[in-house]
């Protein structure tokens, strides 16, 4: 999506190890209006596979998903996070995630009144790298005994495996930006079909 | 605000304490119609007090303060909560909040970057209780030298004195719905004007 592509090429911090830094326009200042044509976009690829409700994880997924919900008119569930310690029970459904740029495992939460065997759940986050929260959702959507429609992500590394590993398993991925770096080590973004 | 009020009523549960749990629809799983409603109204209640920015905290404040943005054409900014020992630095204001619900401190973290002594920022959050949450967005406010437009809340408990303290400061306080308990400890809603 070039809109997002040019912000993040405008706005956009790129760090060593693949640490790319957008808190300008979306992950701690905000742009409404960009938010919206992403929502839009969102809705837009997944208009046609039944999505009936969007997971995402607190707290930089949010927006981005409730934008994609308004456009969607479905409502939008988001995972609290909580410390690795805490159990889950027999109304919330548990996964736990290993943050890889933090270092540290935590629980994502989700109760089980707000996710059912019917829905039909489109992921929806703001980064994909190692896929770590994607893989926590997914467990979630099994243990409630839904499906997944799909995977809707505002910025792909090409770089880490977790979008590889989405598409060899035929699961739809939409990535709004696929961030690669090239033989200099400079940003390029890649298309996916 | 009836529309938002009604939903209360037939979705909202009542516990012990004072404690309004509105899981269903604002913030576990959340209704994006809602939310694109309540944004619009807290526009127009704002819409002449010169708002630049809206600064909000995660996780339940961001998508109300989104939409909010939407409507008023300006950046949102939501702070970060981090563990009380995080110390901050030149380049990110801090506050501590205590939660009463879950008995703990936390440091609100915003970076200097998003915050400037010209900005007029609007606070949105979705729930006024102690105010501890307001209290630490608007030393946020202090330090980065900005000035306060004004308070927008979703539900407000009129039961606890954050309102009420605002309200004595001249403050300008926009609460959505303002759940108050009668003599027979039964939700009632108070207006203000």
């Amino acid at each position: 999506m070039k809109l997002l592509e040019d912000r993040i090429l405008k706005e956009g911090t790129f760090l060593p190890g693949g640490i790319v830094r957008v808190d300008s326009f979306l992950n701690h200042q905000m742009d409404p209006a960009l938010l919206w044509e992403l929502g839009k976009e969102f809705a837009g690829s997944f208009a046609h596979d039944g999505v009936t409700k969007i997971l995402t994880v607190e707290a930089s997924g949010i927006a981005i998903a409730v934008m994609a919900g308004l456009h969607l008119d479905v409502p939008v569930v988001f995972a609290k996070k909580a410390a690795a310690s805490n159990l889950g029970s027999d109304d919330i459904y548990t996964a736990k995630v290993h943050s890889f740029t933090k270092n540290t495992d935590c629980m994502l939460n989700v109760s089980s009144k707000y996710i059912s065997p019917d829905d039909r759940v489109l992921i929806i986050d703001d980064f994909l790298a190692m896929g770590e929260a994607v893989s926590g959702l997914r467990a979630i959507i099994n243990q409630a005994g839904a499906s997944l429609a799909g995977v809707g992500i505002a910025i792909e590394k090409d770089f880490q495996p977790g979008g590889k590993k989405l598409r060899e398993e035929g699961i739809k991925l939409v990535s709004l930006a696929v961030v690669s770096l090239d033989e200099n080590g400079d940003i390029a973004f890649k298309a996916y079909q």
